[in-house]
Order: C-alpha cells, then sequence, then structure tokens
C-alpha cells in the first residue's frame, strides 16, 4: 500500500509550494528532490497566490515566523483551499511563544489542512489552544511511550475528528490519524534527533505524498512518515566511527533519493489501531 | 583560454557582494569559495551601496525575493553600475509570478547586467516580458534539444544583442552568448537536476569569474559554466550506490574546489557557433 | 579543565535562542546540537523576549542583518541581561559597512554580552567605532602574527576590561581574553577559511558552553574555540584528496559530534599569556 503512495510520487513529480523557516529550507528543497518531487519556495504575499495556484501541494511551516510571512501563509492557504489543493501545516514551536501558538491557531481557524505534522507538545498545544514546548523540541511531560500510546492514540483520533485533518505526531513512536484509524509507526532512530529540520523534512515530503495520492490522505501521510524514519534507519547503517550528524543529514536525504516503493514497502514497521 | 580566466579567479580572489535566496544561499557562498572567490550576503537598503562598494563584483538572485530586497538589488545594482562593476543576474522563477516577472524587467530596465543567466523559461521570459516557469524549472516545451539548438542560439544572440549582457542559458545543453558568438556547452550531469540550487551556484560563480576577468565576459562567463558541469561530471563519478543528491551537492562543492585551471581546459565540452 | 567545561554542556544541554543571518544558520544549528546544546532561531520582536526567556542562553550575530531583526536583536539582548542569561554577539562585518558598525556598537552600548567573538578586524572595528573589513574576512594588515601576538592580547584585554566581556579574536592565532588573563590558542588548519560560517558555528557554540558553565565564562569561551580549533584538525585528517570544502564543513561538525570531554582536554594547544 505504502507502495502505491510512494509509486505516485515518483510518476506525479508533484510541485509543492513551501512557506518555511530559512533554517532548513535548503534541507526541505533537497528532500522533496529526493522523493521525486519539485520544490518552490516563496513567501511574498504579493506573489504567494500565484505561486499556490501553479503548484500541486502547500507546505506551510511557521517557524521563524514574522508578520510578513504569516500573511503570506494565510493568503496561500486559503489560496489553496479554493482551488481544492492539499496542504499541510508544521506548527513548529507552536506552545514556544504566543506568536506561534496564535499563527498556528490561525491558520488552523482560516485554512483547511489536509494533514498537520507535529511534535507531540506542538499538537497538543493546537487541540488545547495553549502548551509548553521546550523550544522546537517536545516537552518531556508530553513524551509518547507504549503506555501511554492508546491514550495519545484517541487524542490523535479525537483531534482529528475536530480538525478534519490527517493529525501526524511524530517522536520515537509516530502516530499517523484520522478521526477513524491510526498507524503506529516505529521506523527511525534516536539519532535522527541530534539533526535540525527532520520534521521540517518530512513535512515538506508529506505535503509531496498527500498532493499524489489525493484520495488517501492517511496512507500517504503514513507512508511519508514511514519513508523518513527508514531513511534514518538505512542512513544510519551507513555511518562509519568518525561521522556524526552532519553526515548524517546528508546520507538521509541520499536514503530517500535512493529508496524504491518496494523497498519502502518492505522496511515500513507500522501496526494500525 | 577557460583555463586563464579560472587562473584568474583564483589569483585575484574577488569579493562578490551577493543579494540571494535564502534557499541556497549557503551553497552558493561556499561555492565561491571553492572556485576562489569570496562572498559577502547582504541584502538590506541601508547597507548594500556600502557593500557593493567594497565588493568587485555583484550577484543578484531574484529568488524567494520580496519588497524589500527588491528595492535593494535596485540599489546595489545601479550603484555596481555607476562603479563598472561587474553584475550577474539570477531571475529565478521569471514568468512563475508576476511579481518575478515584473522584478526581472525592471532590473534588465534600470540596470546593466554584465551577465543574465537563467534555464530557457526564465530567459524567455525575460526576452518577451512574460511566460511559463514551471515553477523554478524549465518548462518542457521550451527544452533545448539539438533540433532546435540553433534557433535557440540565434534567439540568445538577439537576446544578448538587446540587453548588451552576455546571456546564460542553462540546461542539458547549455548556450552563452553575446551578440556574435555563442558557447554550446555540453558538460554536465542529468542528476545535477535533483539537487537544489545548481543554477544559483552558477550565478554566484559566474559573478566572480566575470568579475576577476573584466575584459573577457563572455569566455569568462562560459568558463564558469564548463566549470559547473565539468564539476557535475566529477562528482558524479565518485557516487557510490547509497550516496543520492545530498552528497552529490557536496561533491560537487567539492569538485569545484579540487579543479584546477588546467582540469577545467581538459575538461571542458563545449563548440563555437 | 576544558573536559569539565565540555561536560557541562553535554550534561546541560543547553537550550541557545540565535538570532543569526540565513547563511549559515543550518549548520549553527547543527554544532549547537553536536555539541550537545539544543537550538532554537527566533528573530521576530513579537516573540523574542519570549524565546530568550525559554532558553538558557542568546546567541546574536549581525550578518544579513536588516531594521526588523536589529530591533529584534535589542529586545533580546535586554531581556537575556534582565533575566542573568549569558548572551555572545558575532559582530559579522561590523567595519564593512556603517550600518553593521553602528549596530554592533549600539548593541555593545544596551546590552552586556558575556562573550564577544569576531575576527580581528571586526573586534578593532568594535573597539575603536569605525574601521576597515575585508567583508566578513579580516583585513591583511590587522593580521594576528607572532610578531604582534602581545600587542593583540594587551588590545583584547583592555577591550575585555572595558565592555566586561570576554573577547574571544579568531583567526590562524585564537586569542580569548578577559581583562586579566589571555587564553592563544593555536588549534585550527588553514583550510577552515574556505569554509563559510565556521566563525557563526563558532558563536553559537560558545553561547552553549558559556551557558553551560556560568562562573567561568573566559574558560568556557576557551574550551569553545580550541574544540572548534580541533575539530577542524580532526576533519581534515579525514579528508581524501577528492574531498573539498563541502565535505570539510560536514566532517567538522561531525568531529564535534563525536568529540568527547577528554580529547578536547587533550587536543587543546594553548598558552596562557
Amino acid at each position: 500500500m505504502f507502495q502505491n503512495s510512494f509509486e505516485n510520487v515518483r510518476k506525479n513529480c508533484p510541485l509543492i509550494h513551501n512557506i518555511t523557516n530559512y533554517v532548513t529550507v535548503n534541507d526541505c528543497a533537497n528532500i522533496l528532490l529526493a522523493c521525486g518531487g519539485s520544490p518552490i519556495m516563496s513567501d511574498d504575499k504579493d506573489e504567494v497566490a500565484e505561486i499556490t495556484t501553479i503548484c500541486s501541494g502547500l507546505n506551510i511551516n511557521i517557524g521563524t515566523l514574522n508578520k510578513r510571512t504569516i500573511e503570506s501563509m494565510l493568503i496561500a492557504g486559503k489560496k489553496a483551499n479554493q482551488l481544492g489543493h492539499p496542504a499541510v501545516l508544521d506548527p513548529v514551536g507552536a506552545g514556544a511563544s504566543k506568536l506561534r501558538t496564535d499563527t498556528a491557531m490561525q491558520l488552523l481557524k482560516e485554512v483547511k489542512f489536509t494533514v498537520i505534522r507535529g511534535n507531540i507538545s506542538e499538537i497538543k498545544t493546537m487541540a488545547s489552544g495553549s502548551g509548553t514546548t521546550k523550544g522546537v523540541d517536545a516537552d518531556v511531560a508530553d513524551k509518547v511511550t507504549e503506555d501511554n500510546l492508546d491514550d495519545v492514540v484517541s487524542f490523535a483520533k479525537a483531534f482529528a475528528k475536530k480538525t478534519e485533518s490527517v493529525i501526524a505526531i511524530t517522536g520515537a513512536i509516530d502516530i499517523v490519524a484520522d478521526s477513524e484509524k491510526a498507524y503506529c509507526i516505529r521506523n527511525g532512530h534516536p539519532m535522527m534527533s541530534s539533526i535540525t529540520g527532520t520534521g521540517c523534512q518530512l513535512s515538506a515530503m508529506t505535503a509531496a505524498f498527500v498532493t499524489a495520492n489525493p484520495d488517501q490522505p492517511l496512507e500517504a501521510a503514513a507512508a511519508a512518515v514511514c519513508a523518513m524514519g527508514y531513511a534514518g534507519e538505512v542512513a544510519h547503517s551507513r555511518l562509519s566511527d568518525m561521522d556524526g550528524n552532519s553526515t548524517y543529514r546528508n546520507y538521509i536525504i541520499d536514503a530517500i533519493y535512493n529508496m524504491t516503493p518496494e523497498m519502502l514497502e518492505k522496511g515500513s514497521k507500522y501496526e494500525v489501531r
């Protein structure tokens, strides 16, 4: 099934409009190319509606946001909705500042997102309208474990129902849920948290997957999450003793580049709850 | 001949002022260092005239442009003209939005560029004042092939004549032309299109080459284009089975770093039309 | 001693707020993760006070500054002072434009910095209020050599006394001084100057070191400088014939990732003057 989702990305080469932070933007562009999509980055209010129009999907990431780009996010998000284009929201750091929380909430209110992808603290913040986020990382108190997994699955399904979006909560265990069904994904490697931007990259890639699979947003988002985690495993297996997080960053993107849909199908580790 | 152009870059270490997008800016800085130049990035209207003044050349790239930086581009471009500094324009995404097309046209009107480098769709857009660009990639309908190469060469020469700039159209076959003479360059590797920013990097490097060779802008620009393509070939030859576009990106910059003027002379593949 | 400083970074995992340029921001984030810190990048005036509050330390870097971010730097700097958080200033390009010099001077006047780190030209500019900087690199006329080292040490101590900051002047020989004591550091490799952003990365890492060692800012800053230089040596030893500055950039961050406090202790090369 994930094989098919990935094949559609490689076949359709979806052009994705990204309004994203300047920290990880280059990696987002390269991973989009690696998976078979095509990126365009554009954040000026005078062009975002047009850029969204020529693209097939939209990825909004609120890292390093500012007033100028928030306005652009709203314009692009509404335009994508109007055109029926899939849209992904990455609420980076929601809970870490009022500006980020408010922006995430405003986007949620004014734009319909196909997928919302964040860490557990960011998603909890969005569900409650306030929260604590340790900078751009999840709060330890929020951590998803085997013990609280069923609770988090229920929470994700409820938030998915409320927002009518697929909710992707990523961490040691990833949960990708709509209101009825949740994929609990156990791909990935702990070292991924030592690289900046694996979350941002995943959101960009998720936009490509849901855009290439418009009728199956849940499966497409789960496939993207598995692909990222599996790439983290493949990349880790290549590391030599002297390699560290910077080489690992490159190898993860390389692993997406070289991953075939068949490899993803075999490498995916998940259960449905 | 290209050997000499490259030797001058290494010898003169031209300081290049870049007003460029935040997607590929780090790669632009590193490739400038790799080729023997020195980069400074600066985009605030209150300092760009001063920064251009202490530099020897200017590189303007309109990716991720916004109102604030457009103003800075115009100030810096005019200042460079006033000082007789070479200036390169990379009209990223011209044709993809009115803002980009208009900005490219305004820059063309108000600033004299030594070189304009883009893909065929971007350059066609600039020649006609409107066009279709597939995001930041060339439209398939515009593709340069052996069949239409003579036509594109004529087009490039005519646009070079009109603008009094060297026109560099890059793609599977690259064309670098002034009004009289065109280099048709067959260096490069198809995998280069799977990396974000090889075009941006080439424009930055072209600025270094034309700045270090002020009397030979056509040859210098053609040398930079050959160097980038040849680096793509060298870098590709190093790739192992597990390497992908991210490692390839690094290896291309590495190849420029290790390229000698002699290697460029021998590795360049071009004909004059 | 440096061993202990580094152990505290790895143990405390300091969260560092960075207001920094868009050229090297990704590398700054990755090196912070590599050394054991945690990065957050944020530059909007409406959130910087809050972000600084949830962090433990602040890193201000004036590369690619603009009016919007200058205001944010001042807000964040004052907030860090108010909270007693360590703050690092990297006056990138001070001396290269009035805007940069004035901004550096204004920050120096309104914010108390724990460490000011720059090349010799930038630091001289700040000490005198004006200067000549070759773009973002030091002016050759300012170069620190064995012959003028004692003079530069005296200058650094005097400027440290005046500012009540630790002064870190980096180059072929690094000097890290407070008003009484100076570490003269001979780690590093000349090839580090062929990468963009090793200085920016060092400033970010210095913020993590002084934040994790609040009672020993001089030793912590010196430890960070040694760590960066030693990483440059380790990374260089890994390079193959075809590797260049891009791979070297990755390997330096990798070397920080894999460096143990014991390795730093043994690898540090310094004398006290």
